[in-house]
């Protein structure tokens, strides 16, 4: 256990850097900086922490045992390119960048790669946040693996082939669930409905797929299909073209995977 | 309040009707009698209340204030012409029918409809539910909203025209969404990999949604215009034909809402 990881560096402050590194703060880890290009996101994260911050790669500190990237997937390749300290363990926590993208940096790398949406003022529960963990190294896994269980209990080994399947359905089940909702807030909010209402459904279709495969409790005109009620909704959308075209796709898409299931 | 309504008999018994006759016996009210054509369905939820089963329309309890129905939106016609008590209040529960389909019916008619998705099994806070409220005269009105008063915390006067907008709307952000759901799972399942991984996200995306504008807190590749990532996404879904294309089509209705908001 002396060889455990007890110092990170933390580059990014962005949302997934901010709620990291918070949650390794709090589960004891020591943050030594903050990197971030914007001085203001590394002042603001560091005075969070309590650390250093750091806007000069040339500044960053040599002294963690860990540096965990966590900036736009376009900004990776020249980080690593740029990384000073190639014999120190280096992570991204995307998840859709493999992890050799990380190969020019040095030998130690890995992915640490949150399943979550995050916000950086927004507290989740990291305990309940799955980590996807990837390294070119069985010792340096068995690090990754030893930090991971003092923030989640959720821990899992991903390649990075699963990793991008995760991600992509992680866009689905999220990005797109949400584009719904505002879709729904749109309908309502142009004929004076208050978005409000649907609040209590929106929670519950989520708290049904907790425990139901969502596939077994589609509900909905489509899947029973419906047609009258699904005709007067697509006049209702004639006002809405776009949606019209979602609607009907996505009816489509429902009736089409209940004869498969 | 001597004239509130105090008996109630249900007409259906399926998700809605189990959970409505549920939530009234548990708020005071008395549901004489259940009426299926079902024998199994009325027996069953006719147990769980302690009340008469009906499966004839002819045996239907002339002494109850409110006749609530809760059956498939094309069966309601036919009932409503078969109903066989002109002089009584008679309500249906359903989010796309107008009121005036229950005109066959008598005088006395409305709607109460609850806006959340239910199922026979799972218990919901009905405190929580709104309650989209229509009648045909001002004193019916009046006895819907006591009634609703004793349910749900959420009651709302809302006219037939509000009431499908409402429907539309909650298809989006339920019936589309547990497609989302089921979409990310297939992907999952197909490769080996559990849903459980993305539960936690999918309930924190609805969590966000309790008190931000989804539009506003848009994520994911499509409104960063992340083209790389998309790519990506693509060739990996090029194994999925039908979800390629709904990734493709509500990627750019995200990226046409982002331009608009």
């Amino acid at each position: 256990m002396e060889k455990g990881i007890k110092k990170v560096v933390m580059i990014g402050a962005g949302n997934v850097g901010t709620r990291l590194a918070l949650a390794l703060k709090i589960n004891g880890l020591e943050v030594l900086q903050v990197f971030s290009r914007s001085r203001e996101s590394a002042d603001s994260l560091a005075h969070r922490l309590d650390c250093e911050p750091a806007t000069d790669l040339k500044k960053l500190s040599a002294e963690a045992d860990l540096y965990i990237v966590a900036i736009s997937d376009d900004a990776i390749p020249e980080l690593a390119e740029r990384f000073p300290y190639p014999g120190k363990f280096l992570v991204h926590t995307s998840g859709s960048m493999p992890m050799e993208v990380l190969k020019k940096a040095g030998n130690r790398i890995g992915v640490f790669y949150p399943l979550q949406t995050f916000s950086k003022e927004v507290e989740v529960d990291f305990s309940q946040v799955p980590l996807c963990l990837e390294a070119a190294h069985e010792q340096d896994m068995a690090l990754l693996e030893q930090l991971a269980a003092r923030l989640s209990t959720r821990v899992h080994r991903t390649s990075s082939e699963e990793r991008v399947l995760l991600h992509v359905a992680a866009v689905f089940a999220c990005n797109f669930t949400n584009h719904m909702y505002a879709i729904a807030e749109d309908i309502l909010s142009r004929n004076g409905l208050e978005f409000e209402m649907l609040r209590p459904l929106i929670l519950e279709t989520a708290r049904k797929a907790m425990h139901e495969s969502p596939a077994k409790v589609q509900t909905g005109p489509a899947v029973r299909k419906n047609e009258k009620v699904m005709k007067k909704h697509l006049v209702i959308l004639s006002a809405f073209e776009g949606y019209r075209k979602i609607y009907n796709f996505i009816s489509e898409s429902i009736i089409e995977k209940s004869k498969t299931d």
